[in-house]
C-alpha cells in the first residue's frame, strides 16, 4: 500500500513545487476541479483593485490608452499563445468560448463553400453540450443545409471528401480522452477539411503544440486551467496563413482595422484582432493575465510529468484503498491518451461527490454517474492525492448510503 | 452673464444631489465623458474585492451555487428592466452591445422572412460603426442577399414594405438626437416590420418606457451611464410575446433550457434566459451590479429634469463665455429631441478637447472635429458646467494655436 510518506517523498523531488505559492487555497480544501473553475492566483486581488480604484477611478476613460485597456486582447493572446506553440500574433482573447467556435465554424464553413460543396459538420457525440449547441444553431440559421454528423467511435475513421469542417475537443470533459492532434490535423488535411479544437481542458493542462502539429482553427478557456476567474475571456487561434482571408460574421468594431476612425463600412483588421466583436471586458482581462503569469517560468514538460505523475498516483491510491468500492475508471490507462483528470463511473457517483465536498475535497459530479476529478500541476501536490483518496475511502465506510445494500431505495434521481 | 453662485443655487435645489456621494470621483476632474465610461461607484472596489478572495478564492466553483452566479445574468437584467419600463424577465445581461445586436438583428429576419420577402435591413448612415458593422457582417454571412438601407434624413419616412427589420440608436453617440421611440415604433407595426432599438446612450440617461412605447426588440451598453466598469456586460430586452419564438444563431449551453443536464440537443430557455450563449464574465457582472445600484431610488422623472437642467445651463454658458471662439452646437435645441449630452463643432476640435483633459475638464473627441460633452445626472453638479466652460475659456483666451490666424499650420489631421 501507498504511504502517506511515499506521497510526501514524491512532493520532495516535484520540479514545480514552487508554484503552489502563487495560489491562494482556502486552508482545508483539497481542489480538484480546477478544471472547471481555476484558483484564485495570489496576485488578482490587488491587481483587480488597482484596476478597479486606480485604472477605472482615478483614470477613468484616459485608461483605454493610458493604462493600455485597448491593447489587452493581444497582449494577453499573445501570453496564451506561449502556453500553446503558438507565434504572439495567432491567439486573441476574447468573448467566450462558445461565441470564438461560431466564429471559427462560420469562417471555416464559409472557406469550405468556396471550395466545394461539403455538407457536413463533424464532431463527436460526446464532445461538450455547447460546441454542439453553436453549431446547431449555426446551422439552422444557415437554413439547415449542413448536417451536423456525429460519431460514437473513433473521429479519425470518419473524415471523407464530405466533410466541410470538423469540431473536435481536444481532451474531453468527462472521461480525459487526449486526441492526437497532430495525426487528426494531417487526416483531415488529407480529406481536404479542417478542425476547429475546442482546448478548454487541454490549454494550461497538457502540452499544446498548434504551430508544430498543424492547427489553423482553435477556441478555449479562459477559467479553467489558465486561472482566470469565473466567466473568464475566452480565446482564438488563427493560424497567420489564414488570416487575411478569414472572415467572421460577428464583425463588430473591435475587429475593425480602425475602431476609432469611426468608418460607417466595415474593414477587417489585417490580422488576428480581426477576431474581436466588441467591447472587451477590462476587469475580465486583467483577471485572466493575472491568471497566466501563474505559468511563468514554468517547463510544459515539467507541467505534463507532474499532471501524469497526480493521476498515476490518485488511480493506484483509488485501487489501493477504494478498490471494493465499485468505482470503474473511464479515463484512458495509456498516458498518451490521458488529459489532466480522471473519472470514474460509480451509481452513488452524485451522493458520493455532494460527501466529498462537505469533507473538503471538491470535484465535479458529470452526468450520468461520473465522479470527476481534475489534477491542476500547478498547485496540487502528491500528499492531496493521498489526502482526497483516503477521504473517499472515510466516506465509503462511514455512510450508511454508501453501503450497496441501501443503494436501491437512496438512489439519486 | 450666469455666475457660479447662479449655479449653486442651481444645485441647492437638486432633487438627485445626494446621487453623487454613490461615486468614487477623482479630485481636480470634471467628468463629462460618463456616456463614454460611466464613474466609478464607491461600493465597486469592496464589491469586487469579496467577489474575488471570497466567493472566488474561497467559495471556488461551489460559488456559482453559494453565491448566486449563475443567475447574475438575469439578477442584473430585472434591474436594467426596471429603468427601462421593461419586465423583469424581459432583460437579460449578457456579452457584449455588437453580438446582442448580432443576435437580435439575426432573430428578427428570421422571424421576417417567414412572413414576407422583405430584404431591406434599415438604418441611419449616422447610426454608431458597430451597429453597421453587425449588420454589414450578418447580410454578408446570408450570401449578401440583404440590402442595408442607410438614411440620411428622417428615418421615419423610410418605412415600406420592403423593410425586414430597422436597426435604430435611440440617442445619436455624436450630437445627442433622441428619438421619439412611441412613433417609431408605431410607424414600423404600419409598416408591418419590427425596430432593433440600440440604448446605448440613452439607458440611464433619459426616461426610457420599452412596454409603454411598443417596442419589441433592444440591446444596450453596460458600460456608460450604468457605470458597470470598462468593458460591461451589455444587455438584451426580448418583449415577453416574441420570447417563445425568437431564435437566436448564437445558440450556446447559457440559453439552454437546462444547461447543467449536458444534452446533446439545443433547447432553447424558455424564457429570456435564451439570449444568453457562453459563460458569463462573473466578476464583470457583479461590477455592473453595483453599478446599478447607484439607480437605487432614484426617479427617472427627476433625472430626465436634472439631464436636462444640466445641458440647458452648458449651452447657455457656452453662448455667454465661449459664444465667440466658433464653437457650432450640433444638438437639438428642441429639449423633446435631446439626449443628455451635447456636441460641438470646431476646426480645432481634437486639440482643444486635449487641452481641455490636460486641465480636468474630460469630454471627448468624435471625429471629424466635434467636442462631445456628456451629463450624467447621477454625478454632476451645475457648478460643474460652469467650471467646464469657463476653463474652456482660459484654454481659447491662453493657447496660441487656439487662436484662428494659427489654425492653418497647426491643423489636426
Amino acid at each position: 500500500m501507498t504511504t502517506h510518506t511515499d506521497c510526501e517523498l514524491l512532493d520532495r523531488d516535484d520540479a514545480l513545487a514552487f508554484a503552489r505559492e502563487r495560489f491562494a487555497l482556502p486552508a482545508g480544501v483539497i481542489y480538484l476541479d480546477g478544471n472547471s473553475l481555476g484558483a484564485l492566483p495570489v496576485h488578482t486581488a490587488a491587481r483587480l483593485a488597482d484596476a478597479v480604484t486606480q485604472q477605472w477611478g482615478t483614470g477613468l476613460i484616459r485608461s483605454w490608452n493610458t493604462a493600455g485597456w485597448v491593447n489587452l486582447p493581444q497582449q494577453v493572446g499573445s501570453k496564451i499563445a506561449a502556453l500553446l506553440g503558438a507565434g504572439e500574433d495567432e491567439v486573441v482573447a476574447a468573448d467566450s468560448t462558445s461565441i470564438n467556435i461560431f466564429k471559427l465554424l462560420a469562417g471555416a464553413l464559409k472557406l469550405a463553400a468556396t471550395a466545394s460543396k461539403r455538407r457536413v459538420i463533424l464532431s463527436e457525440r460526446g464532445n461538450f453540450p455547447t460546441d454542439l449547441y453553436i453549431a446547431q444553431g449555426l446551422n439552422e440559421f444557415l437554413g439547415g443545409g449542413y448536417e451536423l454528423r456525429l460519431v460514437d467511435g473513433n473521429i479519425a475513421d470518419a473524415f471523407d471528401d464530405s466533410i466541410a469542417v470538423a469540431l473536435i475537443t481536444q481532451v474531453d470533459y468527462r472521461t480525459g480522452h487526449l486526441h492526437d492532434m497532430a495525426k487528426l490535423n494531417a487526416i483531415a488535411k488529407q480529406a481536404g477539411t479542417r478542425i476547429v479544437w475546442d482546448l478548454s481542458h487541454s490549454a494550461g493542462a497538457v502540452p499544446v503544440a498548434l504551430n508544430a502539429d498543424g492547427a489553423e482553427l482553435a477556441v478555449g478557456c479562459g477559467y479553467k486551467y489558465l486561472n482566470g476567474g469565473p466567466g473568464a475571456p475566452a480565446f482564438i487561434y488563427l493560424a497567420k496563413k489564414l488570416q487575411s482571408d478569414f472572415a467572421t460574421p460577428l464583425a463588430g468594431w473591435f475587429g475593425h482595422a480602425a475602431p476609432f476612425a469611426f468608418d460607417g463600412k466595415y474593414r477587417p483588421a489585417p490580422g488576428i484582432e480581426r477576431m474581436q466583436c466588441g467591447t472587451p471586458s477590462v476587469l475580465a482581462m486583467l483577471a485572466l493575465q493575472s491568471g497566466l503569469e501563474t505559468f511563468d517560468g514554468v517547463s510544459m514538460d515539467d507541467l505534463r510529468r507532474k499532471s501524469l505523475s497526480l493521476s498515476d498516483l490518485f488511480w493506484k491510491l483509488m485501487d489501493e484503498y477504494c478498490g471494493q468500492y465499485g468505482f470503474a475508471c473511464v479515463s484512458p490507462r495509456e498516458r498518451a491518451h490521458r488529459g489532466s483528470q480522471l473519472s470514474f463511473a460509480h451509481p452513488q457517483a452524485y451522493a458520493i461527490m455532494q460527501a466529498l465536498i462537505e469533507r473538503g475535497v471538491i470535484g465535479d459530479f458529470r452526468q450520468p454517474n461520473l465522479l470527476r476529478f481534475g489534477f491542476t500541476p500547478l498547485y496540487l501536490r502528491h500528499v492531496d492525492m493521498f489526502d482526497a483518496v483516503t477521504i473517499l475511502r472515510d466516506v465509503m465506510t462511514t455512510e450508511a448510503w454508501a453501503d450497496p445494500r441501501f443503494q436501491q431505495r437512496n438512489q439519486v434521481t
